[in-house]
């Protein structure tokens, strides 16, 4: 048996390209839509958020896509990731499955994000935007972005929910050392901010009424652009480097994953991880089993429906064919806060369409009583998200050891939890609730979306 | 010019052994001394306290120490650690310095302390004992030895200084993540901390009385040792892994430092790195200068006297030479905890006298504007601690920049600063203070030195 714990790539392997999906998919992905003609939209319509080189990458269908020199030069600073051979896990499990995982946590902001931050603020500098506008929950999109803005010379301006603004200042803190500007949302900032805010001065904010202040900035202002963490099919695009670095990394270690297991929110780190290896096998290659894990209280992949709907609360955005809980669905307050979202990647969703991937649900406690187990066999503490791919990856072990087979399991650890001890405090005080949505809201939400004529 | 970031040693270039400076020192180590009877103790008169194992690698002056294979598994979880070359870093001083630092905040924990809490336990467990007492104040130690002790299989019990305690408790949930019992000092669980309490109910503790609290419970129970987590000399010895790998890696680089800078609390990340450069410059190699960054609100190096004193306020401790601003010295409350001792590791104090390096202090502000420039030019936040540091190399690249000389600077980036963002958010704020301690206190706390015959 190797010994060997982690598996390092040189610099010179770090991926000069991304893999694109779109490319080998059985049946192409269903059109995006105008919200008011209902009909498809192309290019020009995005502009005014975003630069045409991440447009194009958006809508391509070419296999492989570049990642320029420059990006690759930032890259560097953590990349490429290492992969780790669990064995002490193994062991406390007692499973004869080999488990792997790739990890994330080594970048700077200490996520998965700054993998697309990077060639988002990269396209845009090379655009001649001066600046870029987005929206944070707990912060990891955020404290990203700005991280990248800093390192391609753009002024980045962050709208984030008001209550974790107040609650969770430390990673305003980390943007505001990477010098991004930190505004809670609602704000008086906007047209839109403003209102909300004279209808509910103490609004606490959301995702959604951040969204809708990004976007404004961005639509408004000739110099600035919009920037999203998650979902849009270049985000995911840009995540596949986790998935191309993790084959090289199978193959040093003379294994290949029987299953692929993910943690989905809006999606990125999972598809980031699973969409090379989905292609590889959709050209020829062997076929994991792709295991998606989200949070029973936001349960998109498995209790959604898969229409047309929104991707934000205001209804400013294009209509896309996904998993939905409905734009109007608001998750509980859970921990894992990035994976928050009513929606599913549509490529994501597509891909479930397909039969290509498979999706489980945990409730918080599950995850964090997984995310201790992990932090004493292998040290890492993982982020609230990633408990979630922890839980599914322990589960498909004890299967494992359960019918006596020793298949091999490869995870994507997407983050550290060193932002999010107090997570782990509640959760030893017995403080987690294991929150559940209202069926009704849920029930309401669904009956709300938008009507698409087949 | 080469464009290599990262140099990464695999695991099999793990060092096999520990580099132990006391071989190669001129002139040995003034004696410990019994508090009681001002005579050198032996091994047997600290055996209440630490396994024979770790005393015989305190008083060792073999050169190389051997790494047990257990302790070396664990290690493989996160290291060889990464060098890297401070490309971005060098442009933004526009210094033709070759900056490269050593990076120890990819462990579990965040930080360097690792390296010795994890042999620490093996030593400890392999003695058959069954539980480790320590104390911590902001919790780096702490967090550590409570992940080293879940690996070997010891229950850990941390007094943690009661108003970091209430004040920081992200560490804290850590620290029971990892399955140890963190407890505020002083306490109700030992004598010394109940008489501290019978003084002052709401006594907000202090390193001195947590250290106290520490060693009576390790001295009373016969299967409960204490551990350390800086300052003494088999601390350091662990340590010099850092060092040895960064040796490797200087060559994989094709370069060898001119200048190495590390900050100074009790001095054990400093000595890890520069020692194994100070022996290989003792055995006929390469002299580079050695300058140990302390903080000038707490400059044990630069202010103190190199004199016989007590490792803690309690006076439990043996007497040993080294630079001390006296036991009863209390320094400011600035925010890297880390650095705040009185006194600096005999070791490095012996050095220092023998003339193998140098020192210097800087205050807070100084260092937190160093590592706010760092962080944007390289991405990694540091920990306040490691500011020093940061400080201490960019003053080195800047002193090349006037000099015109190309010289190439290694440094040692102790610890991420994610557990630390509360103080980076004050220094946005404009509310850190360069608090200096009181002269008159340093005055009357080396004055209260005690009084031994040369």
């Amino acid at each position: 048996m190797s010994t060997q714990t982690k598996y390092l790539l040189q610099e010179s392997q770090l991926p000069k390209f991304w893999y694109n999906i779109q490319a080998d998919l059985p049946k192409p992905m269903p059109p995006v839509l105008h919200p008011g003609t209902l009909q498809p939209i192309g290019p020009d319509d995005l502009a005014p958020l975003f630069p045409m080189s991440l447009i194009l990458q958006e809508v391509s269908t070419e296999r492989e896509i570049e990642i320029p020199e420059p990006v690759r030069e930032v890259f560097r600073l953590w990349r490429p990731a290492p992969l780790f051979r669990a064995h002490r896990l193994e062991q406390v499990l007692g499973t004869p499955a080999k488990i792997f995982y790739k990890y994330e946590g080594v970048s700077p902001a200490g996520s998965h994000k700054p993998n697309s931050a990077i060639p988002q603020a990269f396209f845009n500098a090379q655009a001649g935007v001066k600046r870029l506008s987005t929206e944070t929950g707990a912060g990891q999109w955020g404290s990203s972005l700005a991280m990248a803005g800093q390192m391609f010379g753009l002024d980045v301006t962050v709208y984030q929910v008001r209550v974790s603004y107040d609650q969770k200042p430390y990673r305003r803190a980390l943007m505001e050392t990477y010098g991004a500007r930190c505004i809670p949302s609602p704000s008086n900032e906007t047209e839109y901010g403003r209102a909300v805010l004279a209808q509910r001065p103490d609004h606490p904010g959301s995702l959604g009424i951040a969204i809708s202040e990004a976007v404004e900035v961005a639509a408004k202002n000739e110099d600035t652009k919009y920037a999203l963490g998650s979902v849009l099919n270049h985000v995911l695009l840009h995540q596949t480097i986790i998935g191309l670095e993790a084959m090289e990394q199978m193959h040093m270690a003379d294994a290949w994953p029987d299953v692929i297991v993910g943690c989905t929110g809006g999606g990125s780190n999972f598809a980031g991880l699973a969409f090379p290896f989905i292609g590889h096998g959709l050209r020829g290659g062997a076929k994991p089993r792709i295991v998606a894990v989200e949070p029973a209280a936001c349960p998109s992949l498995t209790r959604g429906k898969y229409a047309y709907d929104f991707g934000d609360t205001a209804h400013l955005t294009p209509l896309t064919k996904m998993h939905t809980l409905g734009s109007t669905f608001t998750p509980p307050g859970f921990h894992a806060g990035g994976l928050r979202y009513h929606g599913m990647a549509p490529l994501i969703s597509h891909c479930k369409q397909l039969g290509l991937l498979d999706a489980v649900a945990y409730t918080q406690n599950q995850c964090f009583e997984a995310g201790v187990q992990f932090a004493r066999a292998e040290g890492i503490v993982p982020a609230p998200e990633a408990n979630h791919a922890v839980r599914g990856a322990i589960e498909e072990a004890l299967r494992c050891k359960r019918e006596g087979k020793a298949e091999t399991i490869l995870f994507n650890l997407s983050g550290h939890g060193h932002f999010d001890m107090s997570a782990y405090q509640a959760y030893f005080a017995g403080g987690l609730k294991d929150e559940h949505y209202d069926e009704n809201e849920l029930a309401q939400a669904l009956s709300g979306l938008p009507s698409v004529p087949a």
